[in-house]
């Protein structure tokens, strides 16, 4: 059996809490622009409308999209159901672009940092997110994420779970599938990601959705390592 | 003017010294498998053949290949004009693989760390080099390279001086040309990146081709800032 060289981590709920940190930045937004609504739940619906606007790319339905441009897309829908007008007197497009930018500024779980600095001394670090490459960049420079490589959906052309954005990373990398441990909180990804030759890590974030989470509480395959936090992880790989 | 928010660096030559450390890397070969050689100019010859290797797929008269695939066939061609068999009782496949990797262990100018820590404060930091993804994360990760992103002609699949190679890189990282600044100690980079929009940092390496050196020992054309070292590049942009 082969040794695991990289790790290879979902980012939006695995490394940071995107539902906290959009909740804030809308919070913000509102206030400045005369906008209420609740934002935790405005959070959520943004986050809805992820999956779905992915599906049209992954079937071909449209052509290769960044995550950005999606984000914005979803956005502007949002915003149209709050009643508010972009551009033409409404809210300026510099502003919206500003919320967008939102998902470069999410804050990691508490126990990221201190796991990652662990993990980094043994592994290679590479982010094989569906977040494109300058929001991974973006968000890493802010929060100090201290990745080697930021790989993943925006190299391959290609969203999560299809197989060319695993197995692109991989190649870019120069590894077998099986010298690669994919870290997330999502079953669905470690599925796909297993199916390939990763190896798989389950990371417990039963925050990731609040306090009424259902999907994802634990691991429902026979995942190489569950872990309850980067730091168990770590534990875990002996790093 | 639009800000400067990367630095994209050329690798080979303005990071690293990969003359002293592929002499090195020869030299250590060499005992080994009992190969008497002049190892320095074995490695200026393996640096001769890259840009012609380059050239063949840049013109398009085959397909795209990782620089490592480039290397290796140079590497062999090498070993040939030496009288070396590879594999059949020869030197292993194995051994050459291993050597062929010494350029995913080349040593940074002293400058570079010291240099590099300064710049990444205030700038994202990202590869733009002709070297394949798997290649520079190895090289930064055992030298301590502290990029924030590695990108550069694998990604775009197009070397250098190629357009594709500067403009996929500036895309990814969500900038336009005008917001990035090509770092490199070659005239023929800076002028191509110039070319397209970026703005252009010369850094004096005259050693990187020995005592001897009679190319890149000054700027050729009037770019942005001319530096000695990445610590002079810091002072210059106030980093």
């Amino acid at each position: 059996m082969s040794e695991t060289r990289a790790l290879t981590f979902d980012v939006f709920g695995t490394v940071v809490d995107w539902r906290t940190s959009i909740a804030r930045e809308g919070r913000a937004f509102g206030e400045r622009h005369g906008i209420e609504t609740d934002w935790v739940r405005f959070a959520d619906d943004w986050r809805g409308l992820y999956q779905p606007s992915m599906t049209r790319v992954r079937d071909g339905e449209r052509p290769w999209m960044p995550l950005d441009d999606l984000h914005r897309e979803s956005l502007c829908t949002l915003l149209g159901r709050l009643g508010v007008t972009v551009g033409d007197g409404g809210v300026s497009d510099a502003a919206v672009d500003e919320l967008n930018r939102a998902w470069h500024r999410l804050d990691p779980w508490p126990d990221v940092l201190e796991g990652l600095a662990r993990l980094k001394r043994r592994y290679v670090l590479a982010t094989l997110s569906n977040g494109n490459v300058a929001l991974i960049v973006n968000m890493a420079k802010r929060a100090g994420l201290p990745w080697d490589a930021v790989l993943g959906a925006e190299v391959a052309r290609s969203y999560k779970p299809r197989p060319e954005a695993y197995l692109t990373t991989a190649e870019l990398l120069g590894l077998a599938p099986g010298e690669c441990m994919m870290v997330a909180a999502h079953n669905y990804d470690l599925g796909a990601a297993g199916a390939l030759g990763f190896r798989t890590a389950f990371v417990r974030r039963p925050g990731e959705h609040g306090p009424n989470q259902t999907a994802d509480l634990r691991a429902e395959q026979d995942f190489d390592v569950v872990a309850e936090s980067f730091i168990d992880l770590a534990d875990s790989l002996g790093a």
